[in-house]
Parts: structure tokens; sequence; C-alpha cells
């Protein structure tokens, strides 16, 4: 077996490696190298690989055998490159030790630069470079970064040293400090380390670069990137690369500096060169947000040449790598290096114009456009905006950035902490900070929106909040805040006050401010045409297309969903059409009648008013298929509940009150959802089924005559037996036959069965026989598959999710594992029966990434979601076409 | 195509068919015409086949082409042998019509003798055979049963023609009336046919014999027939075959008689010739129990010679049909005939002491003893008997005929529709009458008991309620009924008060007596050890036999299983110890502490009283397997019901009672039996599972220091994740190995789970590999497949029953399509898994015989059933060896 290489070069314009070894290399190391092998101005260094990290942790922390000897001898050839030596006490080496996994975790993982700097070293610096402050700059930089992350030592003692040295020399910011005063710094810091770790700071380099990658490669195990990889589902990664590159320094004075950049606008998705720097400034230093930084732009009036060159590079790593480019780099005493490209992150909204505008400029294709653009972030665009008069008649107290699009409204709290404790007890919560760290990432999670004093359009804050979709305003430079007190142009706001802000404008509101739906711009109607059209192309048990409906009740629900792209509603659910207080007390007439006559009666005087509901869905879907569910609850869910209800009931039905306690009382189920429910109620009580299906038969007709297309299909729940489902499709076709041959109509009504119960999955071959479609009903066939309630759940499955028993939550992505093989089995052995059934899905999964893309592959025809899910149906059923045809 | 032969001869020592054509000639034609081909005395005649029935009945009541010519030629056959012609004025043949099935179905179906008699052929008949008397009362005989089956007439209407000619001639009997009387009661009953027919009774020989042979295969579809074949499960028969056969006549005068007679005693089943007949009657004067029959020995006295000839018939029959023979005789003028033979029912116990004395008989082997035996029949063995002590204490009223064994204690009813009423409303009944005809078998079926006025071991009341295992005391002259009113030896009964009955002495008592269960006597003890030996033979995913266990939860079950022959628990519920008042109060303690702390605390009071549970059950089970399944239930169910019970709690607890109020409250659930119970309990509360487990630990580890053996299977219950499992098992294997290395002990602990969640079957290779065990739990696997609960299907359930949407209740039966499916598959990947894997099945359709069957066609290891159920697991698991290893 060949010997594991461990470590890759880059430098001098040749690099071991490139662009497509990023599982062994991590994203920042891949890049480096294929930087380095485009001539692109890179500072030379080397990779330690994942493998590395893998090995490490396989072998209870301990490097692999060899791996010593690989780095001195890269080392070697690093310090030959620079003409530099590490350590060396005339013209020292300093490197800088970064992480950097197969996909991005910003601010995840440890970070130490400046190393190589001692007690000699620095002087040494302070001589060559003639620059006494940034050498001790440097070193105290070193020296709190290492004691913080290598060593341990508290992070807030070497702050709370520079700020009260600061304020002793009455200075605002870090520039203002002298080089004698950095000297002095740099005594108290060793003097912190020598306190928390009884040793002195480590004066010997090779001491210093083992010490820095042990803690990059632990850091990979530390609770935040745990935690950040369970949150995006990062999976089965070896573990992240350390990269050791040659030091440039932003700091080095005024013509000095270093920044952050994007080939294009990552918020609105603009072809627009757009960043922010700071000058004599470390990295750090940006990404913190301590200082708020400058615009790209005004670089050019610094240094054109820079900014020229800056230009041309970026517009070469767009077309190179195909995709925005999300840039760092700095400037040392007026040179260029770029320190780390990778494709950007970017908002929804950004995410689709990016991908229209790219295939508009041919640098992709429609199906790679596709690829780009994830479900959430539709889910993204779709979030609410504030009413414009409401904003109109509000104050904008202040403005930072529009850091995260979107708007939200939430009580103030002012820790991670408290925003997950507010949260979990059902508040929703908006989270205000002077900035935030890596450590906040659960508080960030819970809330509604993120509002920080401090950090621009790059800091820590906007990142996150981009890639969760959370609006936010950072950089509010107006607001401050003192223990739980935040003050914004004087209005004072105590933890639970209401606030509203604006992440796509960057405004602060008081109070609760109405918030309203997002619309289909015309760049995402563009690409979710794409996607419609890739869908339409797929052919499943010889039907074409793989569409989207939607679950909707009501007429205003469906045009919701039919203005979102829908396709059909794949539920209308009509048992809510019985809790219209019209309805309402004729159904309730109806559950105690005592016998069939009097139960005909009252289902008469539901009939008309049924048979209007579904006009107004059949009209609002213009023809499309609309699948209407038979009556499917227990009884016992519209029984009288107060006593006033009762009496009420009681006034409508000319009895008294306590005569009809006992039959209510006799409705009361002790598992409902397992008791006297969907067919069950047909086969007891035909006459309730009858009434649904004239309704739906009468409003049919009625629209047919009126030349209103429509598309009926009527849907039979909870069969959990072949004959059940015999029985009563015999009787719905007659209806349905006598009404169509009475009014002499060709209307096509489909009648079929919701497979949410096992044994009708089970079964599926025989049931098939009865029906014309399956629509999986995928709420109740996971709580039975489970055996576990939604409504009880919530006592157990949490520790479930959190103790990772379960890895996802089931009622959300569809367990594939256990529920998925009913469905399989089922859309198999129905398909078998028939070859052309239809097969759609219908529970609140349907709108989810993952289970489309299973609903793909097991060949339904369709998903079923809510309105405002469907257009990230759209996307993911597409992404699911192209995925599943490449393989 | 062979035309099909629908008419088989029988005659003159030489038959068409033979025995084991039943499924054409059915029972009766099958053993006529063996019985022929024997050289029994047999009358000749002809049997129309079951292919017949099923064509007229496929083809809207009409006979199949052809037919009318067969039977014209094998008519003409009969008459050549008989030297008779049927309608000859001068020498009239008169033939019975009789119905016959592949099955036995007693009553249920129309029989028509003495036809062919008409105005002319009486006087023919009345002079040929010098007896006037007789000639009449058999025309008047056939009139009835004509006018009854054939025209409709109604019953009563000749009934009472009879009776009040008797009470005009003042005699008791029938045979009390003159010719003359019976000459005058023709012409009465032939007035009575014009009345409500309209028409003269028919005088034509061949159109009576049409009629006849229409009734009786209309009789196929009438509503007791069709009741019977679905009580007795009796499915895809052809239908009856028709038998017309020369008449012979008991009714010939005092040298003549008829009788019925068995030639082992089926209610005892010794090897004792026995029966009953009456002289001067016919056929049905002994099955209806008008007349109470004589012993079959006092033939002897009366006939020597034919007693003789009978006996030696008999034991031939037995010989030949290697079975216990029920046979049907006349002797007419002194000269025998046999007019049917059939494989006679029999009580369990006679079932039981036949199939053992027949093995030592050499004439079956044990293999076909046990198929003789069914399971139903072992279950009327455990058949309660009355307390020696109550019945030592109490009055016999009066003795009626021991006719099915056991006592039965009920509220007197007075009618079947009564019977099925109360029966209802749930109370227990017990069916007076002065005889039973088949309309009644509704009623029979609810009754505990039934007793009857008349009719003897032979009667309708008799044979039903042996073939179904309900006591019955028939034939007890001392019962007179009037109306809704019974007086026994001047104790008078109304509807509704309480009288036993004792089935195995005839005794009848006032009032409720105490009962006690059945023991397993020496015969059924030898004849379950064949059982035992024949399922220990079989071996079952490599492990050998296939074992009875028992659900047991206390040691007084675990006693009564053990001696009842169980092999070991299958389930011992725990939580039901905690229903024990002493440990409830610690166990609501526990259910409402607010913390780990309180919960522990309130545990380790229930510790050491589980364990006193544990140690009882593993002495009664003198080392074989005990699976003891941890907790189940919602804790809900242990919550405090009334107030005086949430008072008491507080006072325990040392709180307010309103302040535990919102604790009881959180602790409601919507859906209990999706809740958080089984081992969700464990993974939210791991201190209760590790209580339990230390509990089964501390008494496993006290018997072995005793020296008494043991062997605990610890069974995690609601198992729906394998990686759940994959947690739970680790933590409790800890526990158990703690323990074991601790006392340095070897007693093997199993560790496994039950598979009653419909996703843990799916995922059964994954949970396989944390268990050593699956017990398919199939009253929760039941519920959760079909959707329903047992607690609210009784709003529809018996409607899917009544409508046959479902052939048998799931809950009873398992449903081998749909839980079937999931026990198979789960029982196939477990055993991918490991190869070795116990399974068994602990719901409570683990003692039906059918379920046995599929339990070991799917490789299950052992069932498990309820204590009194055990004995006849142990016969059902044979039979299911048996049967499945001769396919």
């Amino acid at each position: 077996m060949a010997k594991t290489k461990y470590v890759y070069y880059f430098g001098d314009g040749k690099a071991e490696g490139d662009a497509k070894m990023k599982e062994v290399l991590g994203g920042k190391g891949a890049n480096l190298a294929e930087m380095t092998n485009l001539g692109i101005p890179v500072p030379p260094g080397f990779t330690l690989s994942t493998d590395v990290c893998a090995a490490f942790y396989e072998n209870k922390r301990r490097y692999p055998d060899g791996l010593e000897s690989e780095v001195a001898e890269h080392l070697a050839r690093l310090e030959k490159s620079m003409g530099k030596k590490l350590g060396d006490p005339v013209d020292p080496l300093l490197v800088s030790v970064r992480s950097g996994a197969s996909v991005s975790m910003p601010g995840m993982m440890d970070t130490i630069l400046n190393l190589g700097l001692n007690d000699k070293a620095v002087e040494a610096i302070a001589k060559n470079t003639g620059n006494a402050r940034f050498a001790w700059d440097s070193y105290r930089r070193f020296i709190q970064m290492y004691g913080d992350v290598v060593l341990l030592v508290p992070h807030d003692d070497f702050e709370h040293a520079l700020a009260t040295l600061k304020k002793a020399r009455k200075v605002e910011l870090d520039t203002g400090l002298s080089d004698d005063d950095l000297k002095k710094l740099v005594e108290t810091y060793k003097a912190i380390v020598k306190k928390h770790t009884k040793k002195d700071f480590p004066q010997n380099p090779k001491e210093q670069l083992w010490g820095a990658m042990g803690a990059v490669f632990g850091s990979w195990m530390n609770e935040r990137a745990i935690k950040y990889r369970e949150l995006y589902n990062y999976k089965n990664l070896k573990g992240t690369a350390v990269n050791i590159q040659s030091m440039v320094f932003g700091n080095f004075g005024d013509d000095s500096g270093t920044g952050v950049c994007f080939s294009r606008d990552p918020s609105t998705g603009k072809n627009e060169f757009y960043g922010e720097y700071l000058m004599n400034a470390q990295g750090e230093d940006v990404v913190a947000g301590i200082r708020t930084p400058e615009k790209i732009a005004t670089l050019s009036k610094r240094n054109a040449a820079v900014y020229k060159e800056l230009v041309a590079i970026k517009d070469r790593l767009e077309k190179h790598f195909r995709d925005m480019q999300d840039m760092e780099f700095t400037v040392q005493q007026g040179k260029l290096f770029i320190l780390q490209t990778r494709n950007g992150k970017r908002t929804g909204a950004a995410a689709v114009k990016m991908a229209v505008d790219m295939v508009a400029e041919k640098l992709i294709t429609r199906e790679e456009a596709i690829q780009r653009v994830a479900p959430e972030q539709i889910d993204q665009m779709l979030h609410p905006a504030i009413d414009p008069k409401a904003a109109k008649a509000a104050k904008v107290l202040a403005k930072g950035l529009n850091a995260s699009p979107g708007a939200a409204c939430g009580q103030v709290v002012f820790s991670a902490a408290d925003a997950e404790t507010w949260s979990k007890s059902g508040k929703k919560v908006l989270l205000v900070r002077k900035d935030t760290s890596p450590e906040d990432i659960g508080g960030m999670v819970v809330s509604e929106g993120i509002l920080t004093a401090t950090g621009g359009m790059t800091s820590h804050a906007a990142v996150v909040a981009r890639g969760m979709g959370t609006p936010c305003v950072s950089g509010a430079n107006a607001l401050s805040i003192t223990g739980k007190l935040a003050t914004i142009s004087g209005v004072k706001f105590k933890e639970g006050d209401w606030m509203t802000i604006d992440g796509s404008t960057g405004a602060i509101y008081q109070g609760q401010l109405a918030l309203q739906e997002a619309k289909i711009g015309k760049e995402l109607e563009t690409f979710l045409s794409w996607c419609d059209e890739i869908r339409e192309a797929s052919v499943r048990g010889g039907i074409k297309g793989f569409g989207v409906r939607t679950n909707a009740d009501t007429p205003a629900d469906a045009k919701r969903a039919f203005v979102f792209g829908a396709q059909g509603i794949g539920l209308c659910r009509t048992e809510h059409m019985f809790f219209d207080k019209e309805k309402l007390i004729h159904f309730r007439a109806m559950i105690v009648a005592d016998n069939e006559k009097q139960r005909k009666e009252a289902l008469k005087k539901i009939l008309p008013l049924q048979k209007k509901d579904f006009l107004g869905i059949f009209k609002a879907m213009e023809g499309k298929p609309v699948t209407i569910r038979l009556l499917d609850p227990p009884l016992h869910e519209f029984v009288p509940h107060t006593k006033n209800e009762t009496e009420e009931l009681a006034k409508h039905l000319g009895v008294k009150a306590k005569d009809l306690m006992p039959k209510i009382d006799r409705l009361h189920e002790s598992n409902p959802m397992l008791g006297h429910r969907g067919c069950r109620l047909a086969v007891t009580y035909p006459e309730i089924y009858d009434t649904q299906v004239e309704a739906i038969m009468q409003a049919a007709i009625e629209c047919a005559k009126k030349k209103i297309p429509v598309s009926p299909e009527i849907m039979i729940p909870l069969i959990s037996d072949p004959k059940e489902l015999a029985v009563l499709r015999e009787r719905t076709q007659k209806i349905v036959n006598e009404y169509l041959e009475k009014a002499g109509s060709a209307v096509k009504v489909l009648i079929g069965t919701m497979i949410e119960v096992p044994r009708a999955a089970i079964l599926a071959a025989e049931v098939a026989k009865s029906a014309d479609f399956f629509s999986y009903g995928t709420n109740d066939l996971t709580q039975m598959t489970y055996a576990f309630s939604r409504d009880d759940a919530g006592s157990f499955l949490p520790t479930y999710l959190e103790q990772g028993i379960l890895p996802n939550n089931p009622t959300e992505t569809i367990d594939e594992d256990g529920v998925g093989f009913l469905m399989k089995h089922a859309s198999q052995e129905g398909r078998k029966t028939k070859a052309d059934l239809k097969l759609g899905i219908c529970g609140e999964q349907g709108g989810d990434p993952a289970t489309i893309d299973f609903c793909y592959r097991i060949g339904l025809n369709y998903v079923s979601c809510s309105p405002f899910r469907v257009p990230i149906a759209r996307l993911a059923g597409a992404k699911a076409v192209i995925r599943n045809s490449k393989k």
C-alpha cells in the first residue's frame, strides 16, 4: 500500500493540489492550491490534509506516523521559498495556521495568526521592518490568540488588560496605542499566560506550530462546530484540513489593510462588486465586527492599482469557478495578496437572481441554475415584509445595515440563552446584541430576527442570519446596550418589549408592526417556470409530469396557492367547512341524531351549504384537479364543548340540554385517532358520505353547465381493508353516475383513497382494484407506523431528537426506512394492479425537499403541500428530477 | 367435455359412489353408498349430487339440463329393485327425500318422509299391509311435512288440529288415535292445505317428488342454514346433495321402531354402545324430542336378534371408518335397516377419551388422535363445575339428562330472542325451553346454559349444546313452562330469576351457585403429553420445539398456568404489580415528581416490593423462562382518579392537593395508546426501567443463591426504532452485568423486545442487532396496523363483522394478510441478522388455534396465552406441526 501523503505544498506559481481536492485539502486549501496554479498572488504555504484529522481522531488524538518529518520537509521548502526561517533571530518567518474543512463552517473552528513570534523574533521584525509598533502589535495579537485558543487562557483577561491600558492612555482605538504601550501590553499578556498556565509563554516556534495545529484539529470537535454540522446536516466528513501559510500583514501601517469581497452582491444578487475592508488591520478585525469597515468601492480612491488588480482577479476567479466568489484579501505595503476564495453564500433572492443572470450570461445551464438554488432559499424569499401602510405610519427609530432580508417582529432578549428559554415557552423573540459570536448559534436559530450594534455585512451575525434566512440588521450604531436595557435614538427597550426590524432596508421600529406575506417576483417566476418545465417532462407510472399541488380547504387558500403555481389541490379537507358557525349547528344536530331519519334531515340542511364551498374551490382552481377528502375526524371533535353551546344545540333541536348530555358523552373516545372516524363513519352512517358526494356532484355539474372546467377527485380516507373501499367506492360511484346521467354530463370524476393506515399500504395491490388514485396521508401513516400521536409526542419526541435516537422529526421529513418502506411497497403493489395508478402525497411532509426527492424516487405523480410551500416544492421537485436522472 | 353425472344409485349390495365422494354425494349419500357396498342393510335409493345444488343456484334456481331424464332413469331402477312403482294404485313405492351436505348440519335443512302417498296409494298401503292405522298415520305425517316444508303452510295449524283431535278423543299420545281418527285428521289436514294454498293437496307423486327436491335444495339457503355455516365457519361448499330412498317404517306397529345410536358414548367417550329408540315411531319423533325415548340396551330384551345385528353392524362400521359412528336405524316388522352412519359428534371429554382409547386399541395413531380432537373441545373440558361445597349445601330441585357437560349459572329467559336481547345488555342468561328448534340457534349461542323439559340425549338442544360446548340439561320432566313462568318441583322461576344447572350430572338448582374451574384429568394429560412431544420435536430457526407459554402477572397465575403445562411465561406485565395499593402510592409519587431526585426516591421504595413480586414468579416457574416486560402503559393510567385519592397522595407527599392538580392534568393525553408510554418512558426517565431491572436482578440472584433455577428474559416494549433499542439495551445490559459480576453469578439473562409497532416490524433486521428475542405484541400491532383501538372499536367493528367487510375480529384471530405480513417480514428480516433469534407471540391471539397455526408457519418458537388457554394451545400447536409437516 502506498504511503498516505499528508502534506501538500502551494507557492511560487505551482501547487501539489487543486480545486477538485476539497475532500482532502478542505475548501480553503484546495482553492489556495487552485489560485496558486492560476498565478494569483497567494502567500505560499502548505496544507495538512483532512486525512490527518481523521487519523488524529481514530487514534486517540495522536498524529499518524511520518507526519512530523513530512511537515518538517514542507516547512523547509516554505522557508527556502520565503528566504526566512521560523524562529530565526535575524529574519524570522511568521505563519498563519487556519482550519478548512471540505464544507464552509465560518468562525466555527480556530485560527492562529503571526505564529513564529517570540521575544527575539519581535525585535528582529521591528528592526527589519523599521516598524516597532507593527512588530509589537503583531506579537500581542499572537499571544492573545495563542493564549486563548491553544493555552485556554480566558479571552476576557486579555481584553480587560487592553481596555485598561486604552483607558489609562485615554485612546478610543487600538491604533491609538504607542509601540511602548504595546510592548508593555505584551509583558502584561505574558504575565496573564503565566498566571493561568503556570508556565512561560512558549518561545520555541516549532512548539508553537505543533500547539497551534493541535488546537485547530481539536476545534473540529468543539461544541459549536458539532452543533453547526448538525444544524446544516453535514455528515460523514473526514475532518478539517490545516493550512500553514506565510503571513502577510494588513496591520503593517496605513498603506496596508485587509478585506472581504464578493464578485456579486450576496444580498440582492446584482452583478456589482461588493465588499468591505479595513486599513491597518488584520483579518479577524473585519469578521469580528469590532470596527465598522469601509465599502470596497472606496478602495479605488485609496489605491487605484490595487483596486484594479482586485477587480481583475475577482472577474477571473468568477469565470474560473463559474460562480459568485467570496474572497479574503490583504494589502501589505501596497501589494495585494489573496488569502482565500470560495463560492459565496447568498440570500435566497440573490441566489435566484444570480442563477437567472448567469444563465443569461451563458455562464451556466438552466439545470445548473436549478441546482445552485436551495429550496430553503426560496423559503427565505417568501419571508414576510412590513405591511407598507404600517411602515408608512410608523417611525423609523434608526437604520443599520440590511444584513439579511425579511421583516421580523418579536420581544427583545439580550442573550442567546434567554432567546432559547423564551422561545421554548412559545414566545417570539428578537435577539438584540452588541455583536454575535459562534457561541450564540443556538439563540440565533430560534430568534425571529437579529439586531446588532456593531459589525458589517460580513460580520458573524450577518453571515449566519443570511444562511438561516433569519432577518438581520447589523452595525446599528444608534443602538447602545447596558445589561438588559437597549436604547435606540432615546427609546428604551427592556427585556420583553416588542420591536420590529426590516432586514431588507435596515430599519428599526418600536412595537409590533403588521407584516405581510411575500410575493413572487419576475426573476423567481422565470426560475420556477424552468423548474416546472423540468418536472413536466418526467414520466411516472405512464403519467406525465411530477406535479405540485396544494392542501387547501377554502377558496381563499386555493386562490393563493394557484398564484404560487399549484397545479391542483391534493387535499381539500371537508371537515373544516363544518366548523363554520352556520353549518356547525346542523352538523351537531346530525351527530346527536337518534336515527337515520334525523341524521338525514340534518344533512339535508348541510348539503346546499357544502355545495357552495365546493363551487368556490372549483372556480378558484380553473379546472385543475381538486382532491376532496370526505369527512375524516371522529365525530366527537364537533361536539359542543361548553354549556352555552350545549344549550344552543338543545334549543335548536327542541330538547332539554340534560337529555343531550348522555349522547354527547357516548361520543367520547379513549383514543380518537384510532376511533370511529374516516370511512368508518360511512360504513356505520352511509348517509354522511352520500350527502358530501351529492354536494360535490351538484357543484361540479353547476360549473360544467356554466362552462367552468372542473376535475373533482373524491378521496375516501382511513381505509384499512380492500373490501371496505370496494363497498364505499361502489356506493360513491353509484351517486356520481346518477348525477352525471341525469345531467347528461361528461365531467370526469375520479374516486380514490388515502393510504394512511399501515394495513392499507400492505394490502395496496387489492386496495388498488377499487381506487383511481392513492394519496399518501403521511401524517397519519407516520403516526400509526411509529405508534405516536403528534398531539402527545411533545413529552418525548424532543428527547429523541436531542439524544439523536431519531435523526429527524418524522412528521417534518419522511422516515424513508419505516414509513417510506410502506409507501414504496404500496406504490409497487398498487401499480402491479393498475400500471397507471395515480400516486400523490398530501401529508405535511409533502412540502419538505428531502421528502419530495423520496416521493420522486418511488414514482409518485405529485406532491401536495401548504400554499406557502408550493414554490419551494416546485424547485425541490425539479431538483429531484435532475438529481435522480443523473444517477 | 364429458357430461356431468348428477345422479348416483345405491342398492342391492352395490353403489355407484363410496365414502370418499363426500364432496359430490354429501356425507349422508357417500356413507349410504359405502354401507351398501359393505353389504349393510340399507334401503335402496339414489343421490342427486351437490353439483345439482351448485348448478341450481348458479342458474337462478333452475335445474341443469338432463337432470330430469337422469332422475327418471334412476327412479325406474329403484322401482324395478323394489318391485313397486311410485304412484302405483296397487303397490305404490314410498320414498324419503333428505338433504345431506359434505359437512354435517343437523336439523338445518329439510326432510320429507312417506312421499308417494295420495288418496289412492293410502288405500293400497292399508290393504297390502293389512294395517290401516299405519297407512293413515303415514299419510297424515306426509301431508303435515310436505305442507310445512314444500307448501309453506303454518306448522302450528297442523299441530293445533292434531291436539284438538287428541283432546276430543281424550288420548295423551298419537298412538292413542284410531285409524278412523287418523282418516278424519287427513281430511282436516287437506282442508288446511287448501285454505292456505287455494289448491288441493298434490296427488301426483312425480309432482310431489320434484316439489320435495326443490324444497330441500331451497333449504340450503334458508336463514338458519346460512347462520349455521357462518357459526362453524364452513366456506366454499358446493351445496347439499339430495337423497331419495325407499321408505322403511318404524311406525308400522309395535314390532317396528326407529332410533339413533353411537358406537361409543358421545358424552363421556366410554367404549359402550350408546343410543335410544322409540317403538312405533318415525325418525323425526326421536330427534324432535316429543316423546322421551328408551335406552338402546333395552332393545336387547325387545328383540335380541335385531339388537345383536345392530351391535355387529356398529362394530363393523366403527372399524371400517376408524372412528366412533353415529347411526340412524329403523326396524320394520322386526327387520333392521340402517338409514345413516357418520362420524359422531362428541363432547371434548369424549373426544379425548376416544382418541386415547383408540390409540391403545391400535385403531389409530397418535398423530391421528391429535387430529381428531378440536382445540375448542379442550376448551369445553375446561368449563367450570359447581364448587363441591356449594353443591353439597344446595338442594337439587330435579334431575334431567346430562346432555352437555359443564356447570352454568344465569338468569332465566324463555325464548331465544330474549336470550339475545338480555345477553346484549351484558347479562348472563340461562335459556329454559320445552324444547329447542333450529330457529333458536342465535339464542343458544349466547346462553350460559340450556335447560329443556323434553328431548333426549340426541335432541336438538343436546346435540347443538354439545357442539358449542354449552352446558345443557335436557328432558327434565319435572319442568313445566307456562308463558314466562317455569315451575320445577314447586319452585317458581320468573324471567330474570337465577338458576344453576350441571350439564355433567343433569342437576338443576335454584339461585347462583359458586362455580369452580376445571382440572386436567389423566386422559387429557396423556393426550396433551403426546401433543407436547410432537411440538418438542420440531425445530424453528435452529431452536428446538414449538413451545406454549402463558401470560401471567402474578405468582398465582403463574402457578395455575404451570399446572396447565405452560413451558414458561411469555408475558409478565410489570405494571399490574403497581396497582397493588401498597405500591400505588409510591408509584403515584414517582409520576408527579418534579425531578429525577424525587423520582429516584419514590422508585427506591418500589424496588424491594417489585423484587418480591419477581421472586414469587421465578419460584412458581421452577427455572422455565420468564419474559418480563418493563413498564408499558402511559403514566396517566396511574394518576389519582378521585378527590380522595388526590388528597391521599398530597398528604403522602406533604403538599396541597390543589398544587398537585396541574401536574396530574399535564399527564393527560389525547391518544394515550399513541402517547408517552413503553420504552419512551425509559428514554425520558431512565431511572424507571433501571429500578425494574435492578428488582429483576436482585430476585434472580437471590433465587440463584438458594439454588432455585431462574431464566429471566427482560423485554423492552413499544420499540419503534433500532437505535432506541440499542440505547436501552446497553443501559439494561450494564445493570445486568454489574449485578452478575458482583454476585459472581452465571444466571443467563436475555434482553429482547416486543414487536408491536409497525415500524419495529419493518426495521426488524436492524432491531434484531440489539435483541436476543422478539415477542410479537399482536394486540398493539393489530391496533396500529388497522389504526383502531379496541377501546373505541365497539362503535364500528360489529358493523364491519356483520357486513362481512372483515371475516374475523382481528383482535381474536390474527389478520394474516396485514398484521401477519408484518410478522412474517419481521421474522425473516430478524433471522437474517440472527439465525437463532428466538421468536414468540404474546398478544391475545396467541391462544387462538388459527393464529397458532400461522405462528408455526412463520417460524415462531413459542406462543403465549392466558393460563386457561394453555391446554388448548398445547393441542393447537401440535396440530399445526402435523398439518404443516404434511404439506
